[in-house]
Order: C-alpha cells, then structure tokens, then sequence
C-alpha cells in the first residue's frame, strides 16, 4: 500500500473553495489520488478530501501544513492532514462476546486493515487468551455495579495512557460516563446490535423479536453522552422470519455486526468520515 | 395459473397434527402442491398452510370443510379453506401520491396478480383518470377537519358496500376510526414509508434525513388501532448518503415502497400469512 | 425541480486539472452544486462532473462553451455540456411484456423522473392502449423473420426521425442490427434480465432455474454489437430459493428489472454516466 | 443447544408421504420441532426433513432406523438419520488467504457452529501458527507442479485418515484430482469468490474488474469434477462502484466470501441440503 496524505476540511460554503484547494495543490506540482467534495445545500456547508501523493510535493508535512493554514482562515475551515504512514492507534475494549474483537484482531493482524492496537481492555477476563496470542496487551479492568463510576473512570483514563487515537467499542456492554463521551467526541466508536433509531438500549434482538420486524440490523455510530444516539456512520439490515428464534437472531446478527463496525471503523481510519452536527458524511 | 384450494390453521401444538391433517387428505387421495407448518416454541403455537389440487379430490368443497370440521374441533384450530379461483376482491385507497397505486393497478391489470378492484376509494381527486383508464370505479371521498369523523365513517362503510375481502392502503393519508380497525383487523394492509418501528407517524423520511440513517426503509402491515404498530407483514430497505436530500429519500422511497407493498399483498392474497399476537407467519 | 448545468469530461489524468476546471467556473462567480472527480490510476484518466446554478454565471451557455474550449483543448477532453431545463428526448421501445414499460411511462406522467417521450416503438400492437392512455404516440413496427433486416431498418430510421436523445430497450425482443449499434453507441440503454455476464441470450430465467442460483439478478447496459456486452451501467439482485420455479422467478424478476432500468435510465439523463472502454463512471 | 435427531429423506413424488412419515412419528409420541417439505412440480420429486426430539421417542437410533426402512422402501427413498448430538467431523483446507479458515475456526471455537476439526491440510505453511493456537493440527501438504498428482492423492487420501464427514476447501487454491470429487460428492464444499457462474476459474476479482460489473459475489458450492459448476448452496453480493480497484474488490469480497461459506457449511453441518441433480433443496 502506497502511503497518501489525506486533507479534510469543512467550512461554510462559498463560490471558489475547490479552485482555492485544488489550484494550491497544482502549484506545488502535488497529484491528487482520489478528490471528494460535498454541498450541503440545507445548511450551506462545505466538505472536502483529498488524497495527495506525499513524493509529488515539494515540501514536507510542515511546510505543507503552514501554508495551507492561510487558506483554511480565508474559508473559516476546520482541517486535519493525516499521513497514512502513520496508522492510527486504535484501543479496543470488549466484555464476553468475541466476535468483533476477534474479527478486528485478525484484519489487522493479516494486514487487511491499517491500524495499531497499543491493547484490548476488557471488563472480563475471558477474551484474554485470544488476545495476547495476537502479541496484543490485554488489560482487564473489571466494573462493579457497587463502584461502577471509579471503575470507569480508571478504565477511561487509560485511553490517554496508551496514546489512543480512537476507541472502539467492540460489543463492549458499559455505558462510559458522559464527560469522557463529551471530551473523546467523534474519536469513540460503538457498534449496537440494532437498526438504530429502532431498539436502542439493552437486548435489541429481544426487542427486535417481539416486535416482530422482518429484518434486523446494526449500527457503527459515534458515542456520544445520549445513548445510542450519535452521528450514524455506517449501518447494515439481513432478512429475518418466523422461523428465527432470539438466539437464531443473535446468530445472524454477528455477521451483520462485525461487518458493520468493519467498514464503520475502516471509513474512520481512512478519513473518510467528517462529522456535521449530528450526522455524517461519508466519502467512501 | 392453476387453481388450488388453500388450506391454513393454527392451534395449540402437540403430537400427531400433521399426521392427522395430512392422512385426512392422503385418504381422499388429494395431491399436496405445498406444504408448511411451523411450531413457535416460545408460545407452543402451531401452524400450517396446504396448497392441495381439487380435481384430485373426490369431494367438493363444502363436504372438505364439513370434514374436516371434525379435526379442526379435536386440535381446537382457527382455519380458513379458500379457492383460489375465487379472487379476492381488493378495495384500494390512496389520496395524492400515485405510485403504489399505479403499480398495484398494473399488476391487477397485466396477470401479474390475481384479484379484482370494486373500486378505489380516494380523498381527493386527482387519481381519478389514471383509475378509469384501468375501468376500476374511482370513488371521492373527501375528508376536512371539521368532518372527519363522519367523512371517514362514510369511507369506511364503503368496504361492505363494495364487498372488500381486503383493503389496502396504498398511501392513503388518513388514520382510520379506531372501531374500525378493530373490526377489520386482519383484513387492512398498509404501507409505511419507514423501517418501522423507526420513523412511525407522519413525515418519516424527514426524520430519517435528520437522523442521518445510512439505510431508508418501508413495512407493509396490518392496520391496528395503533398508529403503525400492527403486526409486519413485509419489510425493505435501501442504502442511502450524505448526498441525499430529503427529496431524494423520497423518491428513494417510492421505489422500495411499492415493492414491499405488493410483495406483501401478494402473501396475503395467497393465504401465505397467518397472525399470531401482533406477529406473522409468513409461508413463502 | 430548479435547473442547473451539468458539465462532464474526461481526459487524461494529469495535475492541475481540477485547478483549471473549477478556478474557471469560480472565476465567473459560478456556483457548484455537485462536483465529483475520479481518477482511474490503471489507465491514467481523468473523469469529472459539475452542476452549476446557471443563473450564478454572467455568461450565456454559448459563451461558456466558448470559453471552455480553450481549457478541454489544453487537456485533451472529451466534454458535454447540457442543461437540464431541456428534458432529453426517450424513445421508447417494447415488446409484449409491459411492466418495464409501464413503470418508465408513470415515472414520467407523474414527474418522478424528466424526460419526454417522443413516441413509443413496439413490434406487436399489444401495448398501443396503455401507450396512447398516457398521450404518447404508439408506432407498430412488425418485424418478421422473413423479413427482419428491412423491418429492423425502417425501426431504426425512427430514431432519427423522431430526434431521439436516447432510445431505451424496455424488453424489446429484437437484437438491433450491428451498425445501428456502433453509431448510435451511448445513447441506446437496454434492461438484461440476467445478472450479466452470466445467462446472456434467451431465456435467462431459464438458465437461472437450470443453475440452480441462489440469487438471480437484472442488468441496465448500453447496448453494442456484440449481444448483452455493453458497458454496464447498473445491476440488482433478488434472493430466491429451490421453491421458485421459472415461472416465479419471471415475475420476481420484473420488479428488479423496472427499478434497475429506471435507476440507470435516471444515471443517463442526469449526464451521471461517462462511458470509458466498456466500463462506466457512475457520479451517483 | 437441545440435541435433535434430523431425518431428510428424498423420493418420487406421490400422495401420502407426508401422512405416512408423520403418522410414523406421531405413532410413537415423537415431537416434531421443525418440518419442511418441497414437492419439486417439474422433476415430480420429493423432498422432506424433519427434526424430532428425541427423548420424546420411547425407542432408540437403531430400533427407530429399522422400523423407518420400511418406509423408505415403499417409497423408494434416500434418507438419513443424523443426531446432533454427534458433530460432523470437518476437515478444513486453506492456501495462503487466511480469512475464511480464521473465520470458521472462530466459530468453531466459540461455539458459534457445532463440529469439530479433526486437522487443517495447507499446501503452504504460513497459516500453521494461528491453526495450532486453536488446538488444532496442522498438516502441511506441499503441492508441486512436478509431482501435482502424487501430492495431491496423498493430500487426498488425508480425509479418510482423518475420518472427515464433510471436507471444506476455505481458499484452498488447488483443484482436487476428479477421483476425489466423484467419491467425496455432496461431502466437499468450495467458496467461490464470485458469482457463478460468471467468472469461474482464475482470479475472479480481475474479471469483474474487468467486465465492469456493479456487484460483486461469492458462491458457496459442492466440488464436482467440472470446475466451478457442482450443485451451490449459497450465494451472496455487495455493491460495488468505479472507485473499486481490483484490490479493494479483493478486500470487500472477503467479507462476502466468509459469511457466504460460514452459511452453506451451517446448512450442510445442520443436514439443511438436499442435493437434486445439480441443484439444491436448502431447508432452511
């Protein structure tokens, strides 16, 4: 995999953006791999990408970074220039359910996802073997009903311990407290085993049942301090029956789940996900 | 098409129903086109469905239904016998919006389903060419605000009036008297514009555009006296992006909409589903 | 539906372009509605489009052509410019089968989609009441096999005559004659009802049962002279199971052939496809 | 998991079948937790399996085998008798792609599916660490194109060894010797990284690349002797776009590839298939 430059940026909307973006681009000779713009015509917002090919470019990351700032205050943007040889450090936490831990672990122990995992926290010790053959530290930080809020709150201090760069959620089944949702905004991402806006909370697939609904789903969304709630990055449905019992459809729903957070955390890592209020853009 | 009497019931499961039913039709040495049962195990519920070809039949239908009286008594069944050479008769509503009615109408018209329209009932005008071309009677119905009660009192008494084994809502604005979903429960089919239970009420791809779902949805249901909370009969979804509007998701929409509508008629106009609480068995 | 200018191009990728393109449209005080670029790195080409505001530009549409040129002369480009205001003109052509027909003649009798309708070409007489319901002028042209190459001729001269934008396929049954395909390349779209390249010819649902495929699948392509090879412009699939017979997986079919004619069909006339070999660009 | 005794038994298609295996049940008080009939009406075949429990059964394995025979021998039927309570034996096969087995072996071991792998047969050895971490053994058979024949009869001959009931080539990248298909038919399973039968053969993903399809596929099947061509089990699709190289093609179809051999096994292990010439009955 080549390494790029990926340049996101979002301002109000305004003619002259993309020739301002692009012809500055141009003028340093850089090649753009893939471009990405979107005009929220409801809110009068603007959203870019770029990918730039680091070795077309002149000038390194700070010289880049210093002269593109001029622009960026000229259109009022919000900005990030990543390096995609840097992959991002990606904390995992889990409880008992191994099935989208493990399927993480494995795309990017075989190299089919671009991430580092500093460790695996978990409020259990049972997925600790799995992951330690993974050459991955396991920390196992256990949460009491009785001393629920310490115990939080030393598990969320280890975000910044091991330098995350974003916390995944991999079916871990506590609620983080809302001041660290509020503070790691749009850097925390949760995969629910639901078609979110329907059965948020505990035991979707139960509630999915008992409504009845001809297909479930899941949902890979941003955490925020309202449950279940955040901006949506990525969600899948598979066709159900009368046939399939609450465990047939916790069953099914894994594949849909792991797939889902897959794709979910992958646009992530790759830059592709700009946040805009509530929702997202996509420029997969 | 080849006419077939469909046989379905559903009673309390135990041993020795199927042996019992399908021996009553071997004896008489009756061919079974298709054949489904299921059992819930959560409720102890069982059902079936048989297609069974008359000319194979030695009796007639009154003599199979005062027969198999006698089973359905022991097994303490709920069952319908139906021929399907006797279409049924399907009252359609709409107001403004055409699609789902085009497309039901066509498929009456072109073979491509088999029932009879008495006529469609609409509360406003504007559908009534495209109805007449098919030689389908178009009744107006208006309904205000002022005279709700007593327009949609005279609506509904239109369904025995024009004999109507079915009635189906094929984007028809207006939320039925609750006496009269109760009393044709069962036989009112719906379509929502939502995966239900998200998006309920009115304006649903509004709130899937504010929400930022990546998915729009449509369900097919029973009528209830709770606003889109009756039992599913079909469901689909659709991908959507960033880059749809809500005019977009509306047009989306329609798509989905229409097919899950019919698909979902066409179950029931088969005797392909059976109701159970506020779920449905569906014998594809 | 408010209007807008739709600019498409391709030519080889090289740096600047984007700069170029978008800095003139900018320079006028041009307002970009939608922009979307791609860069195909195995070939090395460059594909764009933009929607402008029109009446963002101080300039008429021949000026901006003539501006323009200077800059798709610099880079090599193939390029279009149309506006939307002028609805391209669709012939239509079917055969017996009406549903994919049907479906294109309502979405354009009840705005869902815009285009006009010049007239509607079948070899059989059997559509002309349904075609002439929707003020559309029906034109019966017999083909016969003993005389098949005059008869396709004298069909193909309509194009022309009725000055023919585009010319869909909507299940006609008859193969077009090769130099009527090289010239009008592009702008003939035809509905495969196979997931192609798989079950090209006749009788693809037959081939699908044969199969034994667990999905079945319908294809929008352009059409060229060699038979069902065309560029693809879209595809979908339907699950089916060993309980469908031929007969039902013809009617399950339809439903996917009208939506992916309809969505491709919809691609064409935004100006959304840029043809490139026998492969696509879908600016969806 | 309750344990069930799954009966599947297939024959010429005349009244009373059902009557007669149900009534057999019932006779002996078994309860029936899942029964599904298919009545093929172009073979004039017959298909049924049937899950009882068996502790509802006054007799055992052996008593209830000798008393069916002579049903199946009035019928002229195939049948089986299988216990879940026995898993199948399953003898995995992998090349250098390591998704597919991952993906199985995790499920085998987190009691997702129910068997057990008796060993892992790679002709490569860089998949040996992750197998043997799963306490399974690793057998490494290299295959030369010198001496292709001999490796791949001992290679072959390892199933028996290991007395597999099932074999399952997850991205094994040799073609078996056609001996061993005809002798293993209906107990090896292949995942196919397309949608057959389009692209069957070499690097499917380069020629969907290249016809410039819009969805990708997978294809769970039987091995015959033709390549490519036994009876399919499952198939699934994902859409794909313009942006999509060969290598993201790759990439996204794993994801297929893995929950479209993890379902056909399922069907398989829970005697769900039914194999009819080339084709399947999948009870599901």
């Amino acid at each position: 995999m080549q390494t790029a430059w990926c340049l996101t940026a979002s301002c109000p909307d305004k003619p002259g953006i993309v020739a301002r973006v692009s012809g500055f681009i141009a003028d340093h000779g850089g090649t753009i791999v893939e471009a990405s713009y979107h005009s929220d015509q409801v809110t009068g917002w603007f959203f870019m990408r770029h990918e730039i090919e680091p070795q077309t470019l002149p000038i390194g990351m700070e010289d880049f970074v210093s002269q593109f700032e001029a622009i960026a205050v000229e259109f009022g943007m919000q900005w990030q220039l990543n390096d995609s040889a840097q992959p991002k450090r990606v904390v995992l936490m889990a409880s008992r359910e191994s099935h989208c831990l493990a399927d993480l672990l494995h795309r990017q122990h075989s190299g089919d996802m671009n991430f580092t995992v500093p460790c695996v926290i978990s409020n259990h010790e049972s997925l600790r073997e799995m992951v330690e053959w993974f050459g991955v530290p396991f920390v196992h930080m256990p949460v009491s009903p009785d001393t629920r809020a310490e115990d939080l709150g030393r598990t969320v201090a280890l975000f910044d311990e091991y330098r995350a760069d974003v916390v995944v959620l991999a079916r871990y089944m506590q609620i983080l407290p809302p001041e660290a949702c509020r503070q790691w905004f749009g850097r925390v991402i949760n995969i629910h085993h639901s078609f979110l806006p329907s059965f948020a909370g505990a035991r979707p697939y139960h509630q999915a049942y008992d409504r009845g609904v001809k297909l479930i789903g899941s949902t890979c969304h941003y955490v925020t301090d309202v449950l279940d709630a955040g901006p949506i990055i990525e969600q899948d449905t598979v066709r159900v029956s009368h046939r399939d019992t609450v465990q047939r459809l916790v069953r099914m729903g894994r594949d849909i789940e792991k797939n889902t957070l897959a794709r979910g955390l992958r646009y992530h890592l790759e830059d592709r996900v700009l946040i805009h209020g509530n929702k997202t853009i996509i420029f997969d």
